[in-house]
């Protein structure tokens, strides 16, 4: 094994010693770059520890730079890491202190620090694994197309809504526009109601609060969409495989595959064929 | 086939080739037609582009004309899309840039152009066919009498509420009238809470409290009503019966009887057998 | 049948015609004298519309006054109405226009006479019957038991966030005694948000963070709670009655009553066991 | 029996008369001094009463410093009791007047006093004896691991958008630093919405919108964990098995074999059979 492949089951890979360490060393450095990145954006603690932030932003950066070097030198096809997305990413939150040394503007510098953020990602890869995450991720997954319905009804009500007190409420009660409108819009059906821009007039507040009780009345809506998910993902637990075809998603009560037709029951070593039954 | 025949099959009908292409191109023009009257309420945005907007609102109107007349001369009865609800709307949506020529009113006008927005709903044609919006539409229109019932009872509450908050707190701390207070009660009980109007003795907070966590709890009634709605429509079984042993509780999938390992599928008559499943 | 029995009848029953005939106009009437007491409150209506308003609000006290001394002449135990909830309620509702005319006290006389809003509850008794709010009711009632301890456990988790902000927060930034604290968490974990009070020292806003969080996440109690109900309530529907014994809560797949041990499907004449089956 | 293990028996345990006597009095005086510490905050009434607080502050710091002593002598490892999560509370909160006596500083006093609250949680132990809450119980601990997993997704996102934010609209309108800029995100995430902050910009309010519409959505999530886990505990069946046929899905009621019509409460070694039910 040369040192470039070593490198890359460290690296790359989770199921060896040295390669668990190196995730989590690489996820500290990430959630200290973020704390750092996060102060810096608080004043007064900013000018406090200005150098103190400096010194540990160029230890984070000299990290990153040899992560990111390292990760390119040992895989085979570069490309295929320089441009996947968290080749980019780790690109972009490298750079920005080199960049710095060239040109002197701290507030672009900022937003592309901030990138790091799309880091934590890479947090998400550890969480996968876990058994309640996953169980969660499947019913959120199933969920998605219903629920892109549901905003897509919810984005068309928010319109209706948003230019009809726009109309009502007019620009002297806050309803400059009709986007203003959406975004009040929005605010009140999602029951978060800043009162930035809220209802003058009667009639306004009487079709605000038509808005609000059909917002209370739809957020059961998604609700009810990943509940129903994760009851149908819960119930799913019978895993009893066919000796014949395979088939392992049969009923409690099933005595014939469902698939094949054959007898389940009669099979000699039924214990065995039973191993594959989840737990819970 | 006439000419009418073949304009029919493109504007109301959506299974040739055409007609999907005119469906899609309509579709764009009602939603580049909403972003103009949105975009238009804009002050700065308005100023800049106006000739542009003009521009653009005279081809949408044309375009929205001549469609209005192919719908008139194409179908058989012309009364039956005049006076339906999609005919009003399409009549509405393409006058006002004519009657903004006769009279120079453009408050009016602007309330005219927002009824364009009800044309959005031509899109639920589409969405209709899709499994996932059919499911739900299925069970939120089995929800529909419950959620009434319910907020039948939210209504009565915030009239309660709102009438004893007016005595309460009185008009000297915003409470000016029972509608007020009754708008009040809806946008705390819907856990909106704008803040307009906020209760200021501490009578008056303690009985908002008390509205508080009647809302936080009954929050829970519609989402209930949509949820066991929805799992009912998840878990409504396919109630196909075997040829052999009757059982009638198979899976969607299935080819044998999970009962007696009869093969379904070598029924002859095998529409018969199907009849009894549910068509959702 | 004599004339009271008559009376009781149209006043107390609703079987017959004349009884139905009554409870609608009794209802029409509550509503407008509700009506009444919202838009007398409504200071530009109450002085333009002052001499309708005090006719109208004589036609319905005369108009009660003969139906409360009806119920109690038609009544065989007069006490048991006068001192049940709704002939208090009756009784209150009647005599604020003649106390009125005792006293010239306008303020209590409003007080007294909103207590009207109570009448409404008569309302519900024609909801009672009807099938989709007694199913929504009995879940309801199940739910009772757990809401209360889950309130409970809110209230004092509200004590414990009060008084925690009010000692972090301070009375300089709104949080002036406990009490208001706990108004404040109130409104805070129920989501409602007014922003009368709000955290403004960094350590506040942090401590508000947790418990917005928290009151995010146990929103999800009340509204499993009364879901787990409805469902349970939803999925009960096989109500095939044993020919034995009486009992009506089998299973669909049960061939022997669970109480008595008789063979349900031996019965001769299944379809009037069947028949008590729901629908749904 | 000795004095002390009479003693103990009153304190620390409740299956006797003596003993139930003894947990309901020191609930009273439990809440009595946190009705105390609330009132003591409100000036108005604190100035009033104050003769009469410090009164009734002295009797019940001389309740808890006997209840303190006898729990003290009455176990036999004092040491266990003492270092405990209850010895501590009970300490903390029996002192704050002692001290008050050498050092005359109010404000400290106070936040030792709160420490009091605490003791409040004595109450759940009286609560989880009861059938709802347990059952309620045990699925909101089933809950916690997917929680869990839930919140640090929300920590993420509001991580990601109140950084967004910051940038979007700057320290000028109100996002001072990137932490208020979390703080803020986490406001609207929850959809409680203060409004202390709110975004200004035509683009800070299309991002808000996102990330409400974003919040709204995902508000499902923990619903529906609990409301799964709820509904998984309801219908967690008895699995009482028959004797005869074997049928092991009976109801908690049933008295026969509904597969077979076998008595099951006639076998002789019931709680052989019964030894499979659910302890819930």
């Amino acid at each position: 094994m040369s040192w470039k492949e070593k490198v890359h089951e460290v690296i790359y890979e989770a199921d060896t010693k040295a390669g668990k360490v190196f995730d989590v060393a690489l996820l500290i450095v990430i959630l200290v770059s973020l704390i750092l990145v996060v102060l810096d954006s608080v004043e007064q603690i900013s000018l406090k520890y200005h150098s103190l932030f400096v010194a540990l932003e160029w230890v984070i950066t000299i990290f990153f730079t040899i992560e990111y070097i390292l990760r390119v030198i040992s895989i085979k096809k570069a490309k295929n890491y320089i441009f996947s997305f968290y080749g980019i990413v780790d690109f972009l939150s490298t750079v920005p202190l080199y960049i710095s040394l060239v040109f002197a503007g701290s507030g672009a510098l900022l937003s592309l620090r901030a990138l790091r953020l799309l880091r934590v990602f890479r947090v998400f890869k550890l969480v996968r694994y876990s058994g309640a995450g996953s169980r969660v991720a499947v019913a959120l997954r199933n969920s998605v197309p219903k629920i892109l319905i549901f905003i897509y009804s919810v984005v068309i009500i928010s319109f209706i809504a948003g230019t009809i007190m726009y109309i009502v409420e007019g620009p002297e009660h806050g309803f400059t526009s009709i986007p203003r409108g959406i975004y009040w819009a929005i605010v009140t059906l999602t029951t978060v109601g800043f009162g930035d821009i809220h209802p003058i007039t009667p009639l306004g507040q009487f079709i605000a609060t038509i808005i609000m009780l059909l917002g209370y009345g739809i957020i059961a809506v998604p609700t009810g969409i990943v509940t129903a998910e994760m009851t149908k993902e819960n119930s799913r637990k019978n895993t009893q495989v066919c000796y014949n075809c395979g088939e392992d998603d049969h009923r409690d009560s099933a005595e014939f595959c469902h698939n094949c037709g054959y007898d389940i029951n009669s099979t000699k070593d039924k214990k065995m064929m039973k191993s594959a039954e989840n737990e819970d």
